[in-house]
């Protein structure tokens, strides 16, 4: 058989290399005789592969030196509270952009610790479409504009930063973060969950610029869910995870290996090409994205017979492609192609979509 | 050289068996053909190893039917905002006992979101003493009562559950869950970071009695601090921190072929006993520590000539014995002896202690 293909949303398939690398030494840390699961966090090579992460996080996506980077506990989502309860007092509201099922939860979020509007949403369409920036309402005294660059459900991509005028910008970057070139001055936050480009699940990124810090008011925010606490603890306030954030060092490493992320952009366009022009040029699936935004790495499809749907699912595990169905909010077909994804990879789903239909004479 | 005995009080030793069966299973989990750390967390192998890690829990800590476990992402930190937000009004005060550094953090975090007085603190004593149950002052209709049973910054427990009546008890036991046999039944919450005894960083596990949940009434609780959204979603509100799970299953499994936490708990007597005879009995080292309320897990312990302490550091390092420098808190020395430290890592402590005495000619 093949080697497996992992198609999943995240967690997401890490690179070979990586894997190797961590079995190789998980009995003993650059020699220190102990397990990476084992070495304290504040101990003097901890701090130093911290330090390096950081700084191969600032290099490889150019991030100025007004901004901090933070390595935090848990999952993303905890940042759906976390940027209201910090950049809202109680009478403000912000501005949310709805093109998926995760800005809409960001936006059900905000409004159940604080107040917020929606700017605009691409529901009606089933998130097959993204309002045009002329339909979107923005108020001018709008504290914050929050967007999701890439749906992860949906499939569905902003390629390019809105224009919002002054509003500050914060973005989840949870499945784009290190797949695409991003302009981080445009943004005065900017966060995302590892499980896709970054490391296993368990930890999340945040990049803050300095002066978002000065703005927070509220006393009593929880510990854990406010920014100032984090940074003025160098991400060390509680325990991190430290395992995911050793990974989260290889994939850097492993990024610039392959030419950083604008090469990296560059494979992530051909990959998501090969499979939408193959689908668009197929009488068996469909792609209902709108072409100008369409993920460039969850890719969501579907049969254009349904009663397929499992049968393709089955038989594509079997030849060894798996994580194939779609979330089970969105139904259908996704095939995510973050970073770690090879072309033969995409060469193999085509083949096999080719196969499937050809054999069910569909 | 011996091998390396780690003394660190968290992220902490795991037993050499598990970090073994790691390595050889990494590149392909279950003949899947992927690692773990890319197995999705709703696939059906993921879940049914979280039905068996939570029936491990269950079974092993004899946990009743009308509790929750639930396995979540992130430091145990959280749940020093968590269990006031979720379990006091705003007029409600709770009752916190204050044996050290971990009680004292989760005291100020209660008054920071919410209401909370101090029922008594041992930290006239440097936290040497606990207050006996005499001198504690609760009042009649406080909502609930929370304490550190195993404080892992100074060494001191509280080995018996506290008699304050039909208040309901919380407890912090993230450095002795499974390190002792507990009436779950006596606690209405338990929680418990992982990175002693259960697995390695980045995951935290509650123990929530049912009933608890109908009294939580705040409607604006952050979703992610809110244990009725972590109970009904089973844990999977947000993407797990799967990889930690995976190991928690194992330690699970360790525990048992270990003979079990009671046996576990026998072995943690002797480890400790060895340890604090030595120091007793010795002219050069001194536990502070009131024997009574002596931590099993923690030792916490000084040179008698604190001038030693440095060269005790860098020569107990070089023979092979790490991390025995106290928090940077409390200052000092300290040993953590969790379930996963063997004897033979407590023989070699001590002898090393007395090698140490010895040389220096103290």
């Amino acid at each position: 058989m093949n080697s497996v293909i992992n198609f999943g949303a995240g967690p997401a398939m890490l690179p070979a290399s990586i894997l190797q690398e961590v079995q190789q030494e998980l009995l003993d840390w650059k020699g220190l005789g102990i397990s990476i699961l084992e070495v304290g966090h504040r101990t003097p090579h901890y701090q130093q592969l911290m330090h390096q992460t950081e700084q191969a996080f600032r290099t490889e996506l150019s991030i100025p030196d007004d901004y901090h980077v933070l390595f935090l506990g848990g999952a993303a989502r905890t940042q759906f509270s976390m940027i209201p309860l910090n950049f809202l007092t109680q009478t403000q509201k912000a501005a949310y952009l709805i093109t998926g099922i995760w800005s809409s939860i960001a936006f059900t979020e905000a409004c159940k610790v604080k107040h917020a509007y929606c700017v605009a949403s691409g529901e009606a369409s089933h998130f097959t479409k993204v309002p045009t920036r002329e339909q979107w309402q923005i108020h001018p005294e709008t504290p914050y504009f929050f967007y999701t660059p890439n749906e992860t459900v949906n499939g569905v991509r902003i390629a390019s930063v809105p224009d919002v005028g002054s509003i500050p910008i914060m973005a989840d970057m949870t499945s784009c973060l290190l797949s695409e070139p991003i302009d981080v001055s445009r943004f005065e936050l900017i966060f995302a969950g590892a499980q896709k480009n970054i490391a296993n699940a368990g930890l999340c990124i945040v990049i803050i610029k300095n002066r978002l810090l000065d703005s927070i008011q509220d006393a009593c925010i929880p510990s854990m869910l406010d920014y100032r606490v984090h940074v003025s603890n160098q991400s060390l306030y509680a325990t991190p995870p430290t395992f995911n954030c050793y990974i989260a060092a290889k994939m850097l490493d492993w990024v610039k290996q392959q030419g950083g992320v604008k090469r990296l952009y560059e494979l992530n366009c051909k990959k998501a090409s090969m499979l939408y022009d193959y689908i668009d040029n197929s009488q068996h699936y469909l792609c209902k994205v709108e072409p100008s935004v369409r993920s460039l790495v969850n890719v969501c499809f579907h049969l254009r017979e349904v009663k397929y749907e499992n049968a393709f699912i089955n038989e594509s595990e079997k030849a060894g492609l798996i994580a194939l169905r779609g979330h089970r909010v969105a139904g259908g077909l996704r095939a995510s192609l973050y970073n770690a994804m090879p072309m033969e990879g995409v060469s193999r789903l085509i083949q096999f979509m080719d196969d499937f239909a050809r054999e069910h004479c569909l």
